[in-house]
């Protein structure tokens, strides 16, 4: 079908938005639209300032015969900040305090298009991480897990508590809950994860870091390593935690169940050593 | 920010798309843009005119002080068709094959761009459904749900088998597994669903029909109504299914152990007596 070039603009983005970290070739666009490679370089200029001055991702290109043009989404620090400052005030609601000092967050997680923001936050962050894969465990980690591995355009592992026969062979170990210091099994389908994956971990939940732990170690069991570890949200742990470089979007730092107070915070994402960039 | 009208159409189409199903008022562009609002509906005659070309969706526009636009996504028949032909033709790999005649699925439901692909058709078939949450059963509904959640711009309820301390107060019911007629719960946070909400029931498959007959008779339980129930693969079923009105996108209609062979066919997405619109 030929297109004028505002045609092509509108196609173009659609395109993009919706194939993150593909390279796709010039000569998809010019065939598609019976267009000369050069106007079609000339739109994807014009997509990649708006891309850019709206932080809404890159368009990176590579040159040669098997070259192409990418799309990496990004998202702004301002924006980010914004973002995780609205979650903190939400999460500090006292109607979420449960019996026990646990928080009612299923509001926060069953919201798809918050969810696909917050991915966007960690797809970000690790853009450049060489993920293969994004692992997450049953249930709640999942909704952030799948946002986060759509804008990597790489697949999800879904780790579970109970051993499933739909699933055929699986790897199971053993590890220890931190918090509560019980032994508990978690398992993953050998056909499940690629050996010598790059696996990102995304959960929703961090206390002690007992599950995460275990899911690091999952990893290790099919030959594969760790990209980086991110979890919406971390509470403070008097004992130290077990695991050590992971990136958290927000902080739990005090729940006074008494006087129905929480405190939540900016998590470490903005505190890391190595800077954020725009 | 002030823009070019190729700056207009790259920005704007880019929030149309992680807008779905929400009403943005012209003052939202023309302010944003710093542009005349006869200049900003000819941007949107644009890009309405591709997106449908393309069948990206469709851009409806409400007259009057409290109107504007609403960008509605769907999907092409004969994308559809592609879509689940290829997905069919996957679903008869024999490696699937387990034990006990189940299937191997997780590689596809570990897709994320597939299940969002797959999510838009469901979307897009019930897009004038007035759907006001879709529920899931957990763990392998969630990726369709949410994807089908977020085209349609509303929440999930994730339902689980196993209560949890961490969701407050909770609705169970019983229900019996159709095909192994084993007396089973299922519960749901009494937060996680609004009462008099429109329920989209979405779930990854269906046999005899007996977990989402549960999920509907939960839907009652919170003074909820059915707007409607989607699977990704039902299985055929000797004796009849549980639930009779229903949207499937596969059918597995043959599991032969002994030979290796798997049939799956076109769900009955295409053979409902409603038309499947363009």
């Amino acid at each position: 079908m030929k297109y004028r070039r505002s045609g092509r603009l509108v196609d173009m983005t659609n395109y993009f938005l919706s194939h993150p970290h593909q390279q796709i070739p010039l000569t998809h666009f010019s065939e598609a639209y019976q267009s000369a490679k050069s106007s079609i370089s000339e739109d994807i200029s014009i997509i990649k300032e708006v891309f850019e001055s709206k932080h809404i991702g890159t368009i990176s290109t590579t040159a040669g015969a098997s070259g192409g043009v990418t799309f990496v989404p990004t998202v702004a620090r301002q924006q980010t900040e914004e973002l995780i400052d609205r979650l903190c005030d939400r999460l500090e609601e006292p109607e979420r305090l449960l019996p026990g000092g646990y928080l009612y967050m299923m509001d926060i997680i069953g919201d798809p298009n918050l969810m696909q923001e917050l991915g966007r936050v960690f797809a970000s962050k690790f853009r450049d991480a060489s993920v293969d894969a994004v692992m997450t465990m049953a249930t709640k980690g999942i909704p952030l897990a799948y946002a986060v591995a759509g804008h990597l355009n790489v697949p999800v592992s879904i780790v579970r508590a109970q051993h499933r026969i739909t699933e055929g062979s699986i790897v199971s170990i053993n590890y220890v809950s931190g918090s509560q210091k019980r032994i508990q099994t978690m398992s993953l389908a050998r056909r499940s994860l690629k050996p010598n994956s790059n696996v990102l971990i995304i959960d929703d939940f961090m206390k002690a870091g007992g599950t995460i732990r275990g899911m690091m170690d999952l990893v290790s069991e099919f030959q594969s390593s760790i990209a980086g570890i991110g979890v919406l949200t971390e509470a403070v742990h008097d004992e130290e935690k077990l695991v050590s470089d992971y990136v958290s979007l927000t902080k739990l730092s005090e729940v006074d169940l008494k006087a129905k107070q929480i405190k939540v915070e900016q998590g470490n994402i903005f505190s890391l050593d190595y800077s954020y960039e725009d």
